[in-house]
């Protein structure tokens, strides 16, 4: 088979027009033609980290999509899934993923559960980390999210890390603002990866102790406007990555989006689609091809540098997508779970008026962190969602093993009527709800119930869901539609007076302890500042 | 290749372990085997009459979903893509669908435009009609709607009922309500099918003269709960359509839910299988294998008779779903269109006051008629939309020749504020469009027009919309995508205090002249009863 057109050789960094000939998915001959064609043939992109689990659809779903944007490969790290099936959850992902021709190459997760304070469903242990990494197609140790424990060598984590180095693989880190000695000694322990930089200095300085920086542009953090730089300052150590991408993101675009804002931002071509191609293959040491001789064919075709609209994309020597249509198709994916948790009832989320002032968290649109305020409740046996301030009861319930509800309060979320719930919540993924009054809160966080798993909303009248059958975390239908339901969901919270651009993502992260200045977990309200868990109710009287 | 499982035999009437030989395509042999099956292998469905248009997808899009609800053939009416573009949507519709493995069987439109009371984009006239029904592919004459015409023996339509009669090929009626000699006459001319009853006696009428029955469950018209004796006193003349399916809808089920139903109720097994398969194959002639020897190898497999869910489809020996997963995809649809409107301004849609009352158009929830009623405007210098009484201004901008809109106003769309167009509007689909403010129906209009053909919907601070590039019409991505969009707008125009089950269909049924009492065309106001143009103020001093 013989492939022909302006070939962008990233190697020998110039355009010529080529014919590229394929047997048995393998590049046998790249031969210069003198010919002229209209379309360009480059590598095919690679992200360099992302949790699939995000875009709420399997491997399989994900890659139908992400071949129509040009990518051919994901670095993937399925740690959400971990979180909820441990192991298994990891081979699930790799199974799913080895249905369709798509390039994944998944990493052992590191940090599984997130933190000891909240009820996951599994534990990623080492022995786990052992059994995935002696695979060949386990590429990575997972994001070390525990940069203090890498610091104060923490025993286990000292453990998973050494398994990867005895065994030669990779191993990415997570070190949100971190310089400094402490970032040399993360450096030091073997870990060679960052893609939490959303400050240029901090990038430099990673930079200049080693680390390669992935420039992130996803659902929940967007720092290519910030770290655009690099590219010129050290475009070899660069790679990009989306981390998080929703479903209706990804519908849009995904790697091809980012490289061409790059270069039409003005960066060198050959620079950009390096970081977008060559640079994760060459780090992670991915079975990829990059159109050389010998290598597998795996390669896109598009209208024009500038634009990288992908008419056609190849795998291992085969058209997976081509002039608008796909050529394979995600099968059924099994149904696997863990969801053991009740329904609940008004009851079971009733709060007590006690003596003192509450703790409220205090939510900021697009925002992780939130902010610590105390308000006296005045009246009343019980304390209930005020609307006029803006200050609604929000209920985590734990999933894995059917404990009770744990209850606080927060400012922000704008509710005027109804409820809406996430079985989606990092990083343990238990049900966590918003709401105007108790009937509601208890019908979303039943209807997630019922489908063990999902996204649930009402208004007080309708109710509308989006079951997540597999792991509470993601769906078995396509994408697109996926995408068309959660906008859709978004928006009925909006239209119920949420002013927040995305609440479901909001919401996601209301347990998410490890970030300050206040969370609710399903065991209570914790103050990331003291790192303890608080009262409801501060005690003090007037 | 060699299939097997319970044969549901509908020429004798019995169940029996067979195992089905396959080649080329054609069923080679059908041999009991005498072992135990767990599945169930028969006909696939025909939907006997259908506008795919409806399902706002591109007939390879439609094939995708339908093979999943077990069908393997449609008779198919392209009469809303001829009001557009006339012979050339045909043509387009016939080579798209044979982009797919799908049996699509067309008919020639008879009735293009539906009326020459209003500006439709094309004609589909004798000569298109002789050279469509000349094709081996084109199975039948669509419905002949002008039944006025029939029985007062028009002569164009009488030629288009000639040349059918001619060739040989089927008739199709449509003749909602029509009984006695009127019926009878029709009748004689040669048509031989209906699908409008919406009454048993009616049908029962038909029947006795020698109709076949079509009974019809889809999303603008429900017939089933009323009509489903026929298919005890006369299994042998009726067949099941859906006529028009939204989106939505068909995502959810097709001809499977009706059969599945009618078996559930009670009645017999063969005969609702019959009913679904082999009565529409043998009327219509089609090329539809029916699992006996020598026929194409077109079937499916179910996992009991009873519920119907298809696990397998087959189409000319070939398995185009299985186990959940597609083996086909449909391509990129190009994008025809007519589509000459320009923008407008809201000059174009102010309404001065004048002498008399105001004509509006009363609109009923679920129902294709309105009532008329008048209205005393008694200040101001504009008569603008009265959300106090829900009085809504109506415009209607014709997209062919660019030519002024026309204004009314209407009740029971109950929005309270923001305004949604479309420009699927039968039968001529200009754009229409209902609003409480004329800066909210230009934004949406004007959206629909820079769409070339879609649905808008506004609520005064975002727009949301569905393009239609294919005739204005339909949409080139997958129907679930669709589905989920649709359901989202039609939330919108509800959140913004419509109160109609389907708005956007409501609104696609406002420029339906024929169907009385009052309309609003693309020329103007319309009695449906004095079947004329009306001024809107009625001139009447008090």
């Amino acid at each position: 088979m013989k492939i022909s057109g302006n070939l962008i050789d990233l190697f020998n960094r110039e355009i010529y027009a080529a014919d590229i000939v394929i047997s048995n998915g393998i590049i046998d001959e790249v031969k210069r033609s003198g010919k002229v064609y209209r379309n360009y043939i480059l590598p095919g992109f690679v992200d360099a980290h992302v949790h699939i689990e995000s875009s709420m659809v399997v491997p399989s779903s994900f890659a139908e999509v992400a071949v129509k944007h040009g990518t051919v490969a994901v670095v993937a790290d399925p740690h959400e899934i971990g979180n909820v099936l441990g192991l298994a959850g990891v081979e699930y992902m790799i199974d799913n993923g080895n249905s369709v021709p798509f390039k994944f190459f998944f990493g052992a997760p590191s940090c599984v559960p997130a933190t000891a304070l909240e009820s996951s469903g599994s534990t990623i242990d080492v022995r786990d980390i052992e059994k995935l990494l002696s695979r060949k197609d386990i590429k990575f140790l997972g994001e070390v999210m525990n940069y203090p424990g890498v610091i104060r060598e923490d025993e286990i984590v000292k453990k998973k890390i050494d398994i990867a180095r005895k065994l030669g693989k990779k191993i990415d880190g997570h070190a949100p603002g971190l310089i400094g000695e402490k970032l040399i000694k993360y450096v030091k322990s073997g870990i060679s990866t960052d893609h939490e930089c959303s400050d240029l200095e901090e990038a430099r300085f990673k930079l200049k102790h080693g680390m390669k920086v992935l420039i992130r542009e996803g659902s929940a953090a967007r720092n290519l406007s910030k770290l655009h730089p690099l590219l010129k300052e050290s475009p070899e150590n660069v790679m990009l990555c989306c981390d998080d991408i929703h479903p209706e993101m990804l519908v849009e675009g995904h790697i091809n989006i980012m490289a061409g804002s790059l270069i039409n931002q003005g960066y060198d071509l050959f620079d950009v689609l390096r970081a977008a191609t060559v640079n994760p293959v060459e780090h992670y040491g991915l079975e990829v091809g990059l159109l050389r001789e010998g290598e597998p064919a795996d390669f896109i075709i598009v209208d024009e540098p500038g634009r990288l609209k992908t008419v056609e994309t190849w795998i291992n020597g085969e058209k997976v997508f081509g002039d608008g249509k796909l050529f394979f198709a995600a099968g059924k994916a099994a149904r696997v779970n863990k969801f053991n948790s009740s329904s609940i009832t008004v009851d079971s989320i009733r709060v007590i008026n006690r003596t003192g002032r509450i703790n409220v968290i205090d939510v900021y649109d697009g925002e992780l962190y939130t902010t610590h305020f105390k308000k006296r409740w005045s009246e009343g046996q019980f304390v209930n969602s005020s609307l006029n301030d803006d200050i609604l009861k929000i209920v985590v319930k734990e999933r894995y093993r059917d404990m009770p509800p744990a209850i606080a309060f927060v400012r922000g979320f704008g509710l005027k009527k109804g409820a809406f719930a996430s079985s989606v919540a990092h990083d343990s993924h238990n049900i966590v709800a918003v709401g105007t009054d108790d009937d509601n809160i208890v019908t979303v966080i039943n209807r997630v119930v019922q489908m063990k798993g999902g996204l649930a909303v009402t208004d007080g009248m309708v109710i509308k869901e989006i079951p997540l059958p597999i792991a509470g975390i993601m769906s078995d239908v396509p994408c697109g539609t996926i995408a068309e339901k959660y906008l859709h969901l978004s928006d009925m919270v909006k239209y119920m007076g949420s002013q927040l651009k995305a609440p479901f993502m909001t919401l996601s992260f209301m347990a998410l302890l490890v970030i300050p200045e206040i969370k609710l977990g399903d065991r209570g309200l914790f103050d990331g500042n003291k790192f303890e868990f608080i009262d409801l109710f501060d005690g003090i009287v007037e």
